[in-house]
């Protein structure tokens, strides 16, 4: 759609998410033109949205519009980094305007609460998909990587969960709940993550290893203690399971879908024993919601223990539904 | 692919392109960690190909590979910038490590050869589709623009227009040639396109304006005439064409392919009628491989002239070969 990709561009892309200083140039020529900060590092990451594997195929537009971002201001979060500017490139089977302008919408209201700019976009034809790529910077030196985390650090995640896999069997009908409110709640979860920007900027100060938990806290803790030569131990009791998540499934269940499920796009990072409690004196647990839920060790792999015994676990995640 | 996407990302992903000693954080974490030039402006830009609309189902891997950069380095050419660093977004109907590697060769290739490092990477499931973002800078104030032409500015255009779109149709079968060499040439126009990176870097002490000629030289010089509120006329006898191309299809024709086929990746720029002596000396046609087609008017849209006289032209570019 050579001529008509350039007005839906314009139309749509041009005046989505905040307004930066720093943007010199933005949609509408080949190229954005961008001003970094001298004393900061750029930080850049990539993730592409694709219907009916990355939602459902008939998920409002608004909901992938937002997703598409919260998922990238996650990668950005992990790093601690503070996003300042994103591309959007968006595949769609036919032009529909009324799709257009609710993706934009999600998209646009996200962007705004996290001060983040749409600079350049690409409109094609095809099956939908959306890919965004965001960037933003941290001061030089004080990125968080997942190879950060040592032997004996403590492990936290951030907010609960499980909540989005259960808001996502919920969506495809594989889970029903009789409590309206509750289902609407855990729906959100899956529909409209909030990437944790502010925790992560303050985190920096802190952790050791970051790492967002995009596909299931138990394979996202065994990535972040892999590359720091570690193996992760946690402890089942201390997931931080919501009230909705509780009352939908039970405890083990909840308990199951909060190791193994995915897309909750909250943090799990590490802190080494001795900074813990200035950690939890500077960030109180029960203002930023983060809990600790084990530690790294020295044994390779991750293990689920209950009062200190390891458990037997099996991924099922999703197909407990089916 | 949760997992085995990591792994794939790691080892294909891991070493392409050039290395850089401005990627303090390349491919593996939740985000790149860059050091931006500081007297410089960032320029970024993204460009999604999807299979069956910009490319055949069957193209080979390693084209696919080639173009994606290299559609989106031809947007940091147009600006005048010098390319850096790309994040690719890939979604796979399934994981062929055989398409993959030749993929990667096909992208690392054009990378090194461009002095672009990949940072970054995304594999997902789901209908064949690439998305590359790349980043380069520009001194601060030197960003050609599409609106930076004026009345009176003579158009050029890089190398030769209409090869890629002659290319693909032979691709497609809709096109048939007993010349094998020449075939085989327009196909690689198509397949390989040859991003003007150091023409454009060039350009930027002469241009006025600059776009890349993406989807036919006619309408983009018309949408560089637009953002820079003039007019265009080509001389459609002064158009670039290879002999390969007036061999395959004679003059006429090649000269209808040339404004209304896309896919070429030259450079159309405008220069101040004062300064073209001073570009035809600092960079001389038969090295640098451009040509005058026409100028910027004061007249809106573009016209198609033939020794001074506008020409009744009629899009119809593939489907003539139909």
């Amino acid at each position: 759609m050579p001529l008509s990709e350039f007005a839906l561009i314009q139309r749509y892309f041009s005046h989505c998410g905040a307004l930066r200083a720093d943007v010199s140039l933005g949609v509408g020529d080949d190229g954005a033109l961008l001003d970094a900060p001298h004393d900061q590092t750029l930080v850049a990451a990539i993730d592409t949205l694709v219907s009916g594997v990355h939602f459902p195929p008939d998920a409002a537009p608004a909901s992938v519009g937002h997703r598409a971002l919260a998922v990238n201001l996650s990668d950005l979060a992990a790093m601690g980094a503070s996003p300042a500017w994103a591309l959007v490139a968006l595949t769609l089977p036919a032009v529909d305007e009324g799709w257009l302008e609710d993706f934009a919408r999600g998209f646009s209201a996200l962007a705004q609460l996290h001060g983040v700019a749409l600079v350049g976009g690409d409109t094609t034809k095809g099956p939908l998909s959306v890919t965004v790529q965001v960037m933003g910077f941290v001061p030089r030196g004080k990125a968080m990587l997942r190879s950060g985390g040592a032997h004996g650090h403590a492990l936290f995640v951030s907010g609960t969960v499980g909540d989005a896999a259960a808001g996502l069997a919920l969506e495809q009908g594989r889970l029903i709940l009789a409590d309206a409110t509750s289902a609407s709640r855990l729906r959100a979860r899956f529909a409209f993550p909030t990437p944790r920007t502010a925790l992560g900027i303050r985190l920096r100060d802190f952790a050791g290893a970051c790492i967002d938990v995009s596909d299931g806290l138990l394979g996202d803790a065994g990535k972040l203690a892999a590359a720091s030569g570690c193996g992760v131990d946690l402890d089942v009791d201390e997931l931080p399971l919501s009230a909705d998540l509780l009352a939908a499934l039970g405890t083990e269940e909840a308990q199951r879908l909060a190791l193994s499920g995915g897309d909750d796009y909250e943090l799990c990072f590490s802190v080494s024993a001795a900074r813990v409690a200035e950690l939890e004196r500077a960030l109180p647990a029960h203002e930023w919601h983060y809990r600790r839920i084990g530690a790294l060790s020295n044994v390779a792999g991750a293990r689920v223990t209950r009062a200190g015994t390891v458990m037997q676990f099996s991924h099922f995640g999703f197909d407990h539904f089916v």
